[in-house]
């Protein structure tokens, strides 16, 4: 028998070591401006899972992969009969994506079970460390896609038929790099979800917080909208006979910049993305789609919203005499995280000294949807800039180092729990 | 010795000709929409040229072909001595073009000469009929190509030079169709200049004029914007933390549009091609590159607006926080014609009874670079909806009709001149 597990407060993780592997996975896809390209179920993406599994199995983890390519690695705990407590993120990346983006969490989640292997730990509940399939959502359209069918948010089915620009479906991407599991992704029991990432936002920065406690994940609301006016000739078109959509969608994007900002610091709105036809320097614009979002914590700011904006873009389409479509593409309630889970990593950071503060995630994560059946809280890390889905992003290894601190006592906390 | 030339108010053209003309020139690059795609310098557009040799030839004429391609054919006058009258547009079309713009102004000329002929006239002087080379820049990027060239606009050796998306220089294409005349393209001793043309804009329909006695071209002034803020994930940067460009352009739009209306209805301001970057739905855009054109009959309006719209667009990029690059890339004054041509052009329209209004062109003709060297009008008819550019681009028989009338009439009337 193992000896008796010190208290969490007595570990230590190997920071080096935890830097080492986020730069040994960081090769991987590596871009010539520092960043990372490792897109879900390609090549590359497999290199990164193969030698995910390789530093696994080494630490004696046993590694099973489910039907949507989820990565599920164990380390026993002393009752086998309790229902494991998971921790992990992604390892897929954006298309121009930054090194520390999913990789963290998962690369952290690596480095909790090389610290509880060093020490000898054995934790009263096993402990699974996940890789969620397709997080990023770049190659196929849809993110969350490995965590949203283990939710049951999304079928397998219709996440497989999906197709990236090439034509290749996520079911033959699957197949094609040999990560398609024996077993269904679905909930099975387990006792709690603790998922590390970099805020992918300034805040933490800006107040010099080294740690995140996410107390939940904001309310969304996603539209597509066209906007159909006239195209007609720039130079011979006078201006009582345009039907301007470019000016119309203009007036729009305004709408939203306007909506968020009285909502204060934590309204969120943006138009991303924005396509103009027929897009010719003498040609008035006939027709612009484009994106519109909307986040807030408060379920009920995103019901205000999601009432005010179509009707006030609608008499913004009136009065510049275009049409307006709008299609509601998406809406999330705001995900309160498990208070007893968020007051595990609450606690570990006070422990630990870092100045921390509570944050409400303004990013999706696989923790979002997981959340629905597990209890489930979430750690953030500052990163450079605030800036993320971007070659440039960057943390300090200190931060990585605090972070995984942080994640192992709150699980080991957690996994101990009489 | 042919009979004394009749009055030129006695002259009737053939409307049913000239139709059946129009359509046989627009069977060739017919697209199943019923518009033309006759790209300069194809084998569409030489099956064009071809058709119009042998039309002109069969009527007569003497037609000669210079070094860029521009087509003329001659009619001889009575006296010898005298520089001809010159009449025409241009054949080629936008890739996804009507059967009229261009095509209407040379084929009412091959119409005015085949009248003529049926009546037996010699004019005093001699007439031209002009197709000139690609007018609509489709192809190389370059409008204007063959006007440009004979006016000394552009050098033939540039023009030659610019390429289309496949490689193809204009030089190569010119040589590949045969359309490489042994003359310099350049101005030759010339009485006058008569175009008829599509309006191309809604002014003539909505007010229910058959003809518009164009007095001149706009004046005009273009950008390049750009506008460069910083790309940060939509859903974790705050309000405060946000340089979105393409809210700040959204702005520079509004503005675009409240300038050109401050102007009344002869203003133009149009934001035609915009590009978002990296145009993705939950990435706050850090880049925005837009067109920018004003236009005006007026000269000092257009120095108004370029004094103006740099100075207010950089307060907005100061206020939203993001850098605009502004780069002027065309600024051209008004053309006004020539009072005398365009008084011939007006007295026909009243003498055969037409409704008509005075009109500046909104669009660059090849008129425009014509006028620069000689005595230069334009004769403009109504088009359905004002389109153009645009394969449903429509008109009415009798508006040919009435154009091509008026065309006989202004440019007998100055080949008769004493």
């Amino acid at each position: 028998m193992p000896e008796p597990s010190p208290a969490a407060s007595n570990l230590r993780i190997d920071g080096k070591r935890l830097w080492d592997a986020l730069m040994a996975m960081a090769e991987l896809g590596a871009t010539p401006k520092g960043g990372v390209r490792r897109l879900t179920l390609t090549a590359v993406d497999k290199a990164g899972r193969d030698r995910f599994r390789g530093w696994c199995e080494a630490a004696g983890l046993t590694v099973r992969v489910d039907a949507i390519g989820n990565m599920f690695a164990r380390r026993d705990g002393r009752d086998p009969a309790r229902p494991p407590v998971l921790m992990g993120s992604h390892l897929d990346s954006q298309p121009s994506g930054g090194k520390f983006d999913g990789a963290l969490g998962v690369i952290a989640g690596l480095e909790v079970m090389r610290s509880l292997n060093d020490l000898g730990i054995i934790t009263e509940a096993p402990i699974e460390l996940v890789n969620w399939t397709d997080e990023e959502g770049s190659r196929f359209g849809n993110s969350l896609m490995g965590s949203g069918v283990w939710s049951g948010v999304y079928t397998q089915e219709a996440m497989e038929a999906l197709t990236d620009p090439d034509g290749i479906t996520a079911g033959a991407a699957l197949d094609a790099i040999g990560y398609r599991g024996p077993e269904p992704a679905r909930p099975f029991p387990a006792d709690a979800y603790f998922e590390l990432h970099i805020e992918q936002g300034p805040i933490l920065e800006r107040e010099a917080k080294t740690i995140g406690i996410v107390t939940g994940a904001q309310a969304q609301v996603w539209y597509d909208a066209v906007v159909t006016g006239q195209d007609s000739h720039a130079g011979t078109t006078p201006p009582s006979a345009r039907r301007d959509a470019l000016v119309a969608a203009a007036r729009m994007i305004d709408l939203v910049d306007r909506m968020m900002r009285a909502r204060g610091e934590d309204g969120r709105g943006t138009v991303g993305q924005l396509f103009v036809s027929p897009n010719s320097r003498n040609v008035i614009p006939g027709e612009v789609r484009f994106s519109v979002e909307f986040r807030h914590p408060d379920d009920a700011e995103i019901d205000r919203l999601a009432a005010q904006f179509p009707r006030e873009a609608g008499f913004i389409a009136r009065d510049s005499g275009v049409r307006l479509s709008l299609s509601q593409r998406l809406r999330n309630p705001a995900q309160p995280f498990d208070p007893e889970c968020v007051d595990l990593v609450r606690k570990a950071a006070s422990r630990l000294g870092y100045p921390a503060r509570e944050i409400v995630s303004g990013a999706g994560h696989d923790a979002v949807y997981v959340a629905r059946h597990v209890p489930t809280a979430m750690i953030f890390t500052p990163c450079k800039d605030g800036l993320s889905h971007n070659e440039a992003e960057s943390i300090e290894p200190h931060e990585a180092e605090a972070g995984c601190q942080v994640l192992l006592e709150a699980v080991v906390a957690r996994a101990n729990q009489g």
